[in-house]
């Protein structure tokens, strides 16, 4: 997608280094890092200077192929850092999956092999996420009022998005999508990311509390709702940004069509169902202190809690494949129930 | 409550003056402001100097109370502070209800009578929460885990609070009982004052992202969820805080206990059903900038989204009756269909 009329992926390579942008520092800063090493790209993996579902895997298959080329008189290179990569992140099934598809070519062809893996996963993302957006745009109506969660928007992939690619394929051929963007604590990906990518792409959007959602949809103000997804387990339980199951089953409540939009590489088929996708603790202080910017552009970190008190925060949550009406794939809208089954037959492609 | 060992009560009177506890700089410093004027007072109920149900109610009481007082040689102005106060804050019933029962009691008794009745409201607020504490924690087991959502504590009302009372009488009575307290975005009410009044009380207590209600909810974490009420409809639809309609919603959903927590003078037996309660729509403000300390304890206001993004920003939203387990009320726990019923058989004390 275009940021200031530039085409960007959020993330790529060029020669030996990872290129990506930094998305702690947006909305307020736009800009890229580039990263040396295998462990770089691994901690920017960690820190969420990238992060959503297909960044993160794209992301960790160009660091799998870092550690080959890095391998030169170290031969065990390579699996320390398939060691440390898969220790980056643990709930995004796509970082598993690139990192074994790379970790596969690597050992098979050599470096050069594995970049052109991680390379042909980054376009398949790409790809996929456009799928995405061409199927699930049929389901956007002209001036339809769409309710998104967190980010899966271009900038949690590689290009396009999951959630947002129909929105961007409905505002492309014309229609005029308006979307609600929940802000999405602790970490206000909604607010800051996709409020962000949306008003790049001139859509119409508001940011609301995450509280207010099922407020809007009992006024019957939310048409739809799409997520995206972080996993997919083979029964279609979906694992996503905390507080996906809370809009689930709201619009289960008020009748509202809510829908997963992933690649296939999202579902992960040996997990047989929710309870068995492992769900990422995050520090407590995400909940008890928030960055961002004052009136004069001066950057602070701030306590927004009681001092002394603790906090918890899960950042994701799982989302049971019965209140999920379908899940949108670069094959096509599936049943979530049918998520193992597609993934087993899915194409190469996926 | 106590507050470092000392007693006090969330706004009262001395003389002519209403005096109240600052509640936009908690957590962060405790402090109490003195108001001399009815117009004085009423801005601190506008700014949220003062806020929950039950404390702005008796704030209106004596800004009321202090328009009498103002009227020698103005006979007009007790009429004209009337509306100014009535037109401060537009969905907690409970303003109404002191404006009108001191107003009544001025016209008949001038301004004398009209601080008796602002005092006697205050008081039946403060003994209303602690009946509501002692019906409300024969629902608390030891070691009950507890949901809330915003502040319905003692600050929230002259004293004792209602969603909170119970737990405060649980803990009396040497139960161990253990809350998830809603940070309650946009204004974090759960985070900065429900955290902090149960920090004070020694009450083990966890602040949680609103999007993480459901995780828990669905890990069999929560047992019983008890919120406020701003106002309550002749048909029990409850309109509290933003963000209680989606907790009422999924404690449904799992089949946990929902209760609403709230004195006789909430409920607003002129009301038919929800859709009749006035929904206030705050500043969009409020959800893309937030205030804090930082590490040195400077206070910064921060921009949290992305920058020329709009935002909704409703304060409350309305809970339907059906999805109300039971009202807990001064004179016991009331079926929320009943709430027209007991508000019109309601005793003077209510």
């Amino acid at each position: 997608m275009k940021v200031n009329g530039t085409h960007y992926r959020t993330v790529w390579m060029e020669n030996h280094t990872v290129q990506m942008i930094e998305q702690n520092r947006l909305p307020f800063t736009f800009s890229t890092v580039a990263l040396a090493t295998h462990t770089a790209t691994a901690e920017a993996i960690s820190n969420m200077t990238v992060r959503g579902a297909g960044a993160i895997g794209a992301a960790a298959g160009f660091a799998m192929a870092q550690g080959f080329f890095e391998q030169q008189g170290s031969p065990a290179l390579p699996h320390a850092a398939k060691t440390t990569i898969l220790a980056t992140r643990p709930t995004a099934q796509n970082l598993f999956y690139a990192v074994e598809k790379v970790w596969a070519a690597g050992v098979k062809g050599g470096a050069d092999a594995a970049v052109a893996e991680a390379n042909f996963l980054a376009d398949a993302d790409a790809d996929a996420s456009r799928c995405i957006g061409e199927f699930g745009g049929a389901l956007i109506a002209d001036h339809a009022n769409i309710l998104t969660h967190c980010n899966a928007g271009w900038l949690a992939f590689v290009d396009y998005g999951t959630a947002l690619s129909p929105i961007y394929h409905a505002h492309a051929a014309g229609k005029s999508p308006r979307v609600w963007v929940d802000e999405t604590r602790p970490r206000g990906q909604g607010a800051r990311l996709t409020a962000w990518e949306l008003s790049q792409a001139g859509i119409a959007c508001d940011i609301i509390a995450d509280n207010a959602a099922a407020h809007f949809m009992a006024r019957g103000e939310v048409d739809l709702i799409i997520v995206g997804a972080d996993r997919i387990a083979a029964n279609g339980d979906t694992a996503n940004k905390i507080g996906t199951l809370e809009r689930a089953i709201c619009a289960n409540h008020f009748n509202i069509p809510f829908y997963i939009a992933a690649p296939i590489a999202t579902i992960d088929a040996n997990c047989s169902n929710g309870n068995a996708i492992p769900i990422e603790e995050r520090s407590a202080d995400e909940v008890l202190w928030q960055q961002g910017i004052d009136q004069q552009g001066q950057n602070h970190t701030i306590r927004v809690a009681a001092e002394g008190v603790s906090a918890r925060n899960p950042a994701f949550d799982v989302t049971p494949a019965t209140l999920i009406t379908g899940i949108i794939t670069e094959q096509g809208i599936i049943a979530a129930s049918d998520a193992g089954k597609t993934a087993t037959h899915g194409s190469r492609s996926s």
